[in-house]
């Protein structure tokens, strides 16, 4: 059984279940009895689905209160709401694997604010479809790396080998950073919930190849990227994180791509940040993002 | 008493108390127990002040249940938790007041978005220290006008009658709408709380007269406003919203003006909302605001 | 023979010509000899249409010389480099219809900053396709107001009184403020370049009906809206002006109407001053927008 | 005598000088006979100074066309018109100093923008007040790192080692990438207009130490950082750049140092992508910024 150390007594819990009246006196009053302070909390009920959705972070406060017990009340109460729910401890730092192309900007990004301990996240792997010489520039840290080239015919076999790693390696979350390779529907299901894409275009504006091409031929003012959960369709998952920046006629495609490059690090790194500080529930295919 | 109406159900409450363990179970029980639910509700523990902070909008869906009731239940709780607290409707307009000197950017502003329903207020008046054929183009739509100049050693009685108006019109809230007067103390004072003001300049960067003169000559690159509570001293009280536009060495001082009442106009509009949203509450000299 | 007077020596020249060496030089040494002052130029090649496209401010500093005699010497040079062009007086305002239907902050805040001097044009005309009585909170300073209802089939007759309004009052530009009816292809062509649009939404993001409902239904976390230059396919004109603003999972589409006015007014106002301060040229199927 | 040969003929001119007509006249003729294509221009005429401020890029079409003999054109019109200028050629590579102290975001962001080519600079130092292995964990790819410690009471004795390895190392820009020192006032009057800072807060509003703290006290809503030249007042040099990122009362100063990094490192890397571009000219306290 384990006792909850003066230093790790913060939880969060993310839940959703069909709205009805008293969710949250129940949800507090149980939370009071094992003895649970509320730190911060946040709610929205979707209309259009009638369901509701919620983050709650507390501290146990209590000498003595077992996670096992706390666990049980919560499942108790989890199966007469029809509710489903994810509880961590604020501590925890999931497991995270990397996929990446040639373009190196988000996974430098990300390996960066890992390394300062800006993101609490515990990197089990970097893969990618270009061999390690190509990224010969970056620190890996020690972090385990994966060639997983595309062979012609064999997507299915080099998608099983991803799928693979990520149960080797224990991988709670699968960030594509800037991973160019469209996923099969079976890929993309696997990981339905659990892999987050950065888009390099404002969606739903330029889907397809060469956004930034695109934008320039369009001759817009504004370009962005576009952070969202992976689902069988690439571009279409729900969205996360969007941010944009201001072009001009004189932006070369080039100009856009390198301000491109800023956007979308910062946008998938804010994005992560919403994961694994679980702020995110999956609402059909949109995103309910409870940033403070 | 008054029996809630179909329609008329939905409630706004905000509080703050010493942060205690159990405060989101007690409210949730007891609004549970008057047959409320919980439609949205965020909160806040202010770790400096150990402050507890919370917004909650309910419906009351128990046939029959009384507001003098529901008004008892709380009274009770908060006297138990050393709580101060705003309840209201939410289709309660507050009585507004508007004081405005020379620039009616604002004023024009909040009066359409008050006419085309988005600003639910209900607008009592409108002060200023200019004669109203300065305002001769624009429609008071029979909102009443008071013409209140400040008389050379005469501002404490102007303030008085000020005051007067405020009490005889029961306005809940001022607003100061590019009003170009300092307050004295005892006016700011007896407006505490209940008086918006917007700052044509992005505080604390430049205080005091012709703020954009000011960012000119030191060659910013952004020029902002800031919507802040009235407190004794004019450019500090506790700031609600602020906001920023880019701006260039080729923007002379006028330039500045212009995109300047852009912002103000905006910035106001948002801060007015979030009060009588009722999504803000004072914290020393913070503003707390619960954005959705 | 106009001399110039000594407040109304100001000049606008933009042009566009295949590019070619010593454009510069030549425009420059012309404009010396003219006795002119240039105080404000910005360029731009093209290189993927390999066009030239040039903005000059310049003050006739010269006693005597007469305005015939410049728009001659322009007009030599045009002609030897294939030039297209528009020269203007800086203090010229052109003559402005504005067409609205139901929805009137866009035309609204145009005449508040066009009645308080802040944009330089002269309203000739307002029309729309409903009744004056819908907008009979709106001041009109004396704008003639004309009613052209489109009657089932007879869209041809409307837009050829539009066209005919158009062209009896002298209009320079035609503003499309919130003018929810599609323009035939006839009539886009007949108003090509001097007519501007606010598409009430992030372009390319969003085409056709509802855009806000669309934003909701995807789920983006940021809404924008797009003015444009008028062609044939409503949607699709050269950009002018884009912005976005950050929305969230709890905003309804009414909050989503609600940003989105804020959005539309002030892109349109800009776009409308870029055009007005002769800051746009056309280049194909893009703006190019010499902003300072 | 150098030849302009195909491939590296673009140059880029700025200058500034006393206004007067006929200047870009003079300018563009010169070019013109040397054999120059201007592809962009951009000028500002100052009224409060009377100075002119132009930015010329140029191609070399004419063949054989010499560079000295283009260097001794341009130094005779210098003359005549009182000019200062800078000419470069457009493929042009400044030698460039970084000194960091212990924050090291702004360093490691300046390196990726140059290791992936995207900062055409050619660093020939970092110099850093703390020792080398503070830094393990960057790459620093060979370039000279230079241990720095500021012992008691020799701080001077400190400054004239970093002018020292300037001077020796030929670095023609010094970045302050979060270095924490404050410069002497005879070492930034030696580095002047060839050093850039990054003041981690959005001046004019919080200077001095813990700006991020001093926000938060502050209760403001938005954050901000400013890239400046140095002058003898670390903060009051002219700006080159500022940004901006909201934050609400929920976030800590620990959330405010977080978001912070992100404006500091792209504010500094825009100010200097300006600065290497030769798009700013100091002008007094302020700092004109052709950006396109």
């Amino acid at each position: 059984m384990t006792m909850l150390s003066p230093t790790a007594r913060g939880y969060i819990l993310t839940l959703s279940c069909p709205d009805r009246s008293g969710i949250v006196a129940t949800l507090s009053r149980i939370l009071f009895e094992v003895g649970a302070n509320i730190t911060e909390s946040q709610q929205y009920n979707d209309v259009s689905s009638d369901r509701f959705f919620m983050r709650i972070m507390f501290d146990i406060v209590r000498e003595g209160q077992s996670e096992a017990d706390l666990r049980g009340v919560i499942a108790d109460v989890a199966e007469n709401l029809s509710m489903s729910y994810r509880l961590n401890r604020q501590s925890y730092r999931p497991k995270v694997m990397i996929l990446v192309s040639k373009f190196d900007h988000c996974l430098v990004d990300l390996l960066y604010r890992w390394r300062i301990g800006e993101l609490p996240i515990d990197p089990v792997g970097i893969a990618a479809n270009h061999p390690e010489e190509i990224y010969r520039d970056i620190d890996f840290y020690g972090i385990p790396f994966h060639y997983l080239p595309v062979a012609k015919g064999a997507k299915a076999e080099q998608e099983a080998r991803i799928l693979a790693l990520v149960g080797e390696s224990g991988a709670e979350l699968v960030v594509l950073a800037r991973y160019m390779q469209i996923l099969s529907n079976e890929m993309a299901a696997a990981l339905s919930g659990k892999c987050i894409n950065i888009h390099h275009s404002f969606l739903p504006g330029f889907k397809g190849a060469r956004p930034y091409h695109q934008a320039y031929d369009r001759g817009v003012k504004l370009i962005g990227a576009t952070a969202h959960y992976v689902t069988s369709d690439l571009d279409e998952g729900p969205i996360i994180e969007q941010d944009v920046e201001r072009i001009s006629h004189a932006d070369s495609p080039e100009d856009l791509i390198r301000k491109g490059r800023d956007i979308e690090r910062s946008v998938l790194a804010r994005a992560v940040r919403y994961h694994i500080e679980m702020r995110t529930v999956m609402n059909g295919n949109k995103t309910i993002v409870f940033t403070s």
